[in-house]
């Protein structure tokens, strides 16, 4: 027997909220964690993230059932109604940003046994830390509704992409010094592209926010992303000529 | 000024199916178009498969707009929303599949003036026809509501999976025969990587399947995905030795 008061709408909105607020929370954990496990091969901490990730699911589902329940029973008008899927469109790419941590973390217990560069661990620090500041960046601009910090965010997405470009530059010429080297980095390079596409994540957050609170869209000129393809086959060439 | 009468609630939902079938058939067109843009290094073909991306996206924020106005007009109930909401879901998974394919053919533009042995093209043919097939399989399931046609496409993302874990042994093989092909080959290592991750998309799709004709989620058991970390490095450590 229920003896509490059902929530009333504005009290859902918030728990909504908190929700995101929690699953982002979980997404830049899961992330710094699987990034810490990757550097010093723990498959200890690898699970930990998996398992991390299982929750972040398991919010998402929630959030999914709250959202719905909400149109149900409260039925929500135009606004509010955008201000519902926003929540639910942010809680998808928190979802897909605990999936790519996961990803990360098994790289982890995939490479437990070999020895890593420092210079490349480096650089994936520098990606990593750039990308959770971002995603950090962005879970405040939709906790304060900030149109000019999402845009800021937004921005931001190019200087990740060239982080990433140049790790990946770095990682091909590793690979090329020594066949031995070609396991190691092929899995860092799937890595750093994980941490790339979190990114990707960020900027879809900050166009939902920017939509949220303006009602127009961003990504009409969405800054270009990985640009690796074309670097890579001219760096190539010109070292073929 | 309109003089249409406004669509029923269940001509809107035939209308919504429509739309999905719509983006199925694009992203499936998407997938072929863009294995031949990279098989053919093809610049226009791969510009073709950026426009139609772009076409996929626009549908999918139609989807969502109509959604949207079918929660606030017609205050559907829970197994209707049900619906409505497996549908949003499916919508992404297919936008997922478009960028996937874009992907797919950015890279056929980096890589259009390397030359392709053809061993590994073939390879690459394969799992883009398996992909195919899944993600056509699945569009049927959806389209007649049949669980157990979507639990077979589950199922078999295993075998695409198996597939996937070839292409990156053969791969990274031709890597470390000769450094020269390392370029070539991490670009047709990531193309290879999207289409498996089309394949999850397809798993998404059929889980979504599953739960809107039964009631009961399917993903706990998920099928374990892309395996390549640990074959990896136990097939590098045996070379070693």
């Amino acid at each position: 027997m229920k003896d509490k008061a059902p929530l009333t709408y504005s009290e859902q909105l918030v728990l909504l909220d908190n929700k995101i607020a929690q699953m982002g929370g979980m997404a830049e954990h899961v992330l710094g964690l699987a990034f810490d496990a990757l550097e010093r091969r723990d498959p200890v901490l690898a699970e930990r993230v998996v398992d991390l990730d299982r929750r972040i699911d398991a919010l998402e589902r929630d959030i999914e059932a709250q959202v719905i329940a909400m149109i149900a029973e409260r039925r929500p008008q135009h606004d509010e109604l955008r201000l519902i899927m926003a929540a639910l469109r942010i809680a998808a790419d928190l979802e897909r940003v605990g999936d790519l941590g996961k990803n990360i973390a098994k790289r982890a217990l995939a490479i437990a046994h070999e020895t890593h560069p420092k210079p490349l661990m480096t650089g994936l620090r520098h990606i990593v830390e750039m990308a959770l500041r971002q995603l950090k960046d962005v879970l405040d601009a939709y906790a304060t509704r900030d149109a000019e910090r999402a845009i800021s965010v937004w921005h931001a997405d190019r200087q990740l992409d060239n982080l990433y470009n140049s790790i990946f530059r770095e990682l091909l010429t590793y690979m090329m010094e020594d066949p031995r080297n070609i396991g190691l980095s092929t899995h860092l390079l799937f890595g750093a592209k994980n941490i790339e596409r979190v990114g990707d994540h960020t900027t879809n957050i900050a166009e939902t926010i920017h939509f949220l609170v303006t009602g127009e869209n961003l990504y009409d000129d969405r800054p270009k992303g990985d640009q690796t393809s074309f670097t890579l086959i001219k760096s190539e060439r010109d070292a073929g000529e």
